[in-house]
C-alpha cells in the first residue's frame, strides 16, 4: 500500500493572485510531490493547500512555501474573516495509507525545528505532535490572534516549542502538528426542523457526551427545505463513518424522522470508504489489499 | 484515475516449476507491467497469471509469454483437471479504471493478430471480442478440448478468428477477449441446508431467471456447519455487489434464514467497493475521484 504523507497547510493570502501564484509553485511540479488540490477565499484572505508526496519531498516544499510566504505577507497589514496568528498559520500533517503517525510527528518535528532556525519564526507543535495535552488544539493556541500573540508569548505557557518568546514581526508565529484525516461527512434529514437538527448534532458529538471523534453542527439546507447534520470526523479508524450514520439514524427515528441521504465533502481515504462497506456488507476478512487500485499502488 | 488492462492468462502447466518460472519473468520486473498474482495448482496442472499495465507495455509482456509457453508446453503430453484446449489456454483483458471496454478489445485483436502472425497458433476471439454471439462463451469454444480440436475445427462455425483451421501440432488454439473484472463474492447464511442454498443460488443467477450477470452456486462450509451462496458477478458496473447481495437476504428471509457475512475472494477495483458504500450510506453525488488513492494515482 501507498506510504505517504499528506499536508494541508493554510497561508494568509487569499486575494492577490501574483502572491499565491508564487506559493503554489513550491508544490507544482515538484518532484516526489503531487499538489491535490487548492483553494482560495477572498473574505477570509486565505489559502488552503492540499499536497502529498514522500516525507523527504514534502518538506522540501513545504519549507520553499514558508520561505515564500513570510517574504510575500505582512501581517501587520492583513485583514480576513478567519482567525489568524501567522503569515503561515498552521502546518497539518496527516499519514496516507501504510505511513505512520509516527512518521508524520517526526516530519513536523523535522520542519518545525528548520522554520525557526531558516526563518526566524517560533513554532507551535499541536494535535499529536504537542507536548501538552493543553497545546493540542489549534483555536486554543490561536486565540488572541496576531495581534495580540506578543502579550500572549509572554506567559510561560505559550512559550513556543522552536525559537524565542517573540513573534517574527510580520510573520508571527505558525502551529505545526500532525493528525489523522479529517473527513467532512454530512448526513440529510426529512424534516425542516434545526431543533431536531441541533439535538442530534448534541448527541452524536463528543463535545456533548457523543462519539469520541465526531464534532457535528445543524445545518438549514434552506433550498431543499430540510436539515443537515454536518460533521468532521477527525479519526476515521477510530470512529467510523458508519457508526455517525447510524447513531444519527437511530436519533432521528425518535422523532419520526428518517435519514434521506448523506454526503462527503472533499477527499476521503479508501479504507474510511472500504470500512463501511465492510461493515454494511458484512465483510470478513477483508483487506484493502484486495483492492486493485491499492495492489497496483504498491509496486 | 488510473487508465490500465488487466490480463488474467491461463497456461496449461502446473507442475514443472522451472517452466512455470520462465512464463513468469516474462511479466515480472517489465517495464510498464505489474505481475499482480499468479496461482499454479498441480491437480489441474494450470497456471493463472493476474498483470496489469498499459495497453502497449502489457501486449509485449504476453506476447513473449505465448512464445515461452508454445516453445516449452506439448499439449499432446498434458494431463490435467482442468478443461483446456491450448498450452496458453485463455488471454482475458480487462479495462481497470478510466480504460475503457474498446481500448481491452483491440488490444485483444492486436495480440490475436500477433499470435498466430509470429507463432502460428489459431486464435478464438471471445466474450466482448467475439464477432458472433454465439462464441462469447469460454466453455462453448473449449468443448472437445484439445484432444477434439482438430475435428471440431473442421466445422465452418469453429473457423478461428484469426489463422487456419487447423490447430497448432503441440500448442492447440488460444483464446483472447476482453471482459468486464470478475469478482468472486461469497454470501454466508446461517443454515446448513444446502436445500436453501441451492433455491436461493437459483434465485439470483441470471440462468435461472435472476440478476443478469450473476452466476452463483451452493457451497457446504461444512467446518463451519454453514451454507454459502458463492458468486461470480461477471460486471459490476450493470449488476452491483450489494444488489445481489441483497436479493440473497431476501430469499434467505423466507426460509427464516440470515445472512450472517460475506466474503470477497481475491481483487477488486475500488469503484465496485464505492459503489456499495454509497448504496449503504446513501451518498449523494459521491465520485471515485474523491478518494485521496485515486486522485493520488492520477497525477
Amino acid at each position: 500500500m501507498l506510504r505517504l504523507i499528506e499536508t494541508i497547510p493554510n497561508f494568509s493570502e487569499g486575494r492577490n493572485q501574483a502572491k499565491i501564484k508564487k506559493i503554489l509553485s513550491c508544490f507544482d511540479n515538484v518532484k516526489g510531490v503531487t499538489l491535490l488540490d487548492h483553494h482560495r477565499d477572498p473574505d477570509h484572505n486565505r489559502l488552503v493547500v492540499t499536497a502529498a508526496g514522500q516525507a523527504e519531498h514534502l518538506k522540501k516544499a513545504v519549507l520553499d512555501a514558508v520561505e515564500t510566504a513570510v517574504r510575500l505577507i505582512d501581517l501587520r497589514k492583513h485583514k480576513g474573516e478567519h482567525p489568524r496568528m501567522g503569515a503561515v498559520d498552521v502546518i497539518p500533517f496527516v499519514p496516507i495509507g501504510d505511513a505512520t503517525m509516527d512518521e508524520a510527528v517526526s516530519l513536523s518535528n523535522d520542519v518545525g525545528r528548520d522554520i525557526w532556525r531558516r526563518f526566524r519564526v517560533p513554532v507551535f507543535l499541536y494535535e499529536e505532535s504537542a507536548a501538552d495535552p493543553l497545546r493540542k488544539n489549534l483555536p486554543d493556541i490561536r486565540r488572541g490572534e496576531f495581534e495580540g500573540l506578543a502579550e500572549k508569548m509572554k506567559q510561560p505557557m505559550w512559550k513556543p516549542d522552536f525559537g524565542e518568546a517573540v513573534p517574527h514581526p510580520s510573520a508571527g508565529a505558525v502551529v505545526v502538528g500532525a493528525r489523522m484525516p479529517l473527513i467532512a461527512f454530512n448526513v440529510n434529514l426529512d424534516t425542516s426542523s434545526m431543533g431536531i437538527a441541533s439535538a442530534i448534532a448534541r448527541a452524536v458529538r463528543h463535545q456533548s457526551g457523543g462519539l469520541r471523534y465526531c464534532r457535528a453542527i445543524p445545518i438549514d439546507l434552506k433550498l431543499r427545505g430540510i436539515v443537515q447534520v454536518s460533521m468532521n470526523m477527525t479519526n476515521y479508524r477510530e470512529t467510523p463513518l458508519y457508526r455517525a450514520l447510524e447513531m444519527v439514524r437511530m436519533e432521528a427515528s425518535r422523532y419520526g424522522v428518517n435519514v434521506i441521504g448523506s454526503e462527503i465533502v472533499g477527499l476521503v481515504p479508501i479504507d474510511a470508504l472500504a470500512q463501511s462497506a465492510a461493515y454494511y456488507m458484512g465483510l470478513e476478512n477483508f483487506s484493502t489489499n484486495q483492492i486493485l487500485e491499492v495492489k497496483l499502488s504498491d509496486t
